[in-house]
């Protein structure tokens, strides 16, 4: 097991953007890449109408795809080259509602190894300059080739 | 504890369409309630490119928002009039890629108490006729009044 | 990814019972083996006072061991020979306070693939013939070779 | 919500230690309080041959009872007085393999609120002074009035 924060690809902050450039659902959400350093990354997104609960909060499942994302991209920053990275499972507490104009979800590596990884994440609602927690996330992640990751015939390990 | 499944409120599923109503997210996402049984419901939706991640499948967040709202009907279903029900935290393994034409999540009320229900639900991807399971969840709802829910005080209890 | 409940390894009920024999935690417990099948596993316990928390029913952690233990041989059922499976995480939600005589967890494979298996798992309480659910739980497995799993330098992949 | 870390129960310690001396699993690990403050408790055991898996290790199952008490405990150390605390459910990822002199869990109150607690825990395992993080956890709670929980009837609400 390495838990050394140490990228094993020098490439990694262009290679975590160009994956996020890929994923049609953050352009959706309005979603940008605000830090990507090796093992953590932030991912901001602004409150808006069209992704709300019954309440008008922003629905859960936004905030997990916010939060899941940050998870993702913070394991990547760590995986070999030539590798992809695959959710397996989160579970995620909710600790206030979704209330703010923007929200930031950052996704940090706990354990890096060379198939699994696990991922702490936490998403804050901010209005202005207060920040109040909203979400806390356990991710676990595998590392795969990255052929078998893209391929028709991918089985998620 | 009562895990019957006989609702509490014979106007349920009235109750479960108008919330489903009012949820902005799902009508992004183009989903729509298949069926609202007391204890069970099932949501559905089609592909869309504009939700994916990076490999052009469908997003775990997406995914993950589809079944939440299922669980969360779910346990509404079953929740006396005057309440309102609020995800307290969720779990969701994903078992394949979210690859299909259509998508369509469960959610099921495994345990009905005063204050807190825990169902599961799982998301099956269609491919014509053939269901491949994408996802299994394991979710926690709290049943909180309807006033404490909305209210601009809101604290999920 | 395969579904199939085809144990790869035909002696795969012996190499469950062995392996759960060298599980010392299981004495301790008073738990056996009750089913061994191709996907599926039972363990019983009776209650016994040294393993209560502080009202005097089953501590939630002995709950969890005893389903830990039925998911992780569901698992190790269908595994290829030579290899070993490894816990990589759970979630547990209690459904009733662990009250009985004694407890059955039962574990299943839900998905079965190379590296990563998912199981949910279930234990009721039992007083005389009547079972009450207690738990409900959904795990990660992954299988990896016997060497690694064994060896000095195992890192849990 | 309150995330203050202000008891509002000044007798918090006594009450944490005469609860933790009534779990009869925690004298069966070996287990002893190392330190109640308010909202973060810590629990440490010893290794011990009885308590293991198939490979040596400390049972995951263990694990998980040792830092399950250690979460539930940092939520009763913020509770009314008058209330009890019931675990509803956690997640808990493996690190690496439970192997170690001692093992020391620690919990913390991520959200303290009325009815919901949400908790972070953690363990390591130690040979000598170097310590290899092996789990982390993520808990709900709730807090239900001492009656509730202790009674006959009792329904983890």
């Amino acid at each position: 097991m390495t838990n050394s924060r140490e990228p094993s690809d020098p490439g990694f902050e262009q290679r975590v953007r160009d994956s996020f450039g890929r994923q049609r659902l953050m352009a959706t959400l309005g979603a940008g890449l605000v830090r990507v350093s090796a093992g953590e990354v932030e991912i901001e997104m602004p409150f808006a109408d069209h992704l709300t609960q019954q309440h008008g909060y922003l629905h859960a499942g936004v905030v997990t795809a916010l939060v899941d994302s940050a998870c993702g991209y913070s394991a990547l920053s760590l995986a070999p080259s030539g590798t992809e990275v695959l959710t397996v499972e989160y579970k995620v507490n909710f600790l206030a509602p979704a209330r703010g104009d923007r929200f930031v979800a950052r996704g940090r590596v706990l354990r890096s190894g060379r198939t699994v990884t696990v991922c702490s994440g936490d998403v804050v609602a901010l209005v202005g300059a207060q920040a109040t927690p909203v979400a806390a996330m356990l991710a676990t992640i595998i590392t795969v080739s990255a052929s078998s990751a893209a391929g028709a015939a991918a089985d998620r390990a």
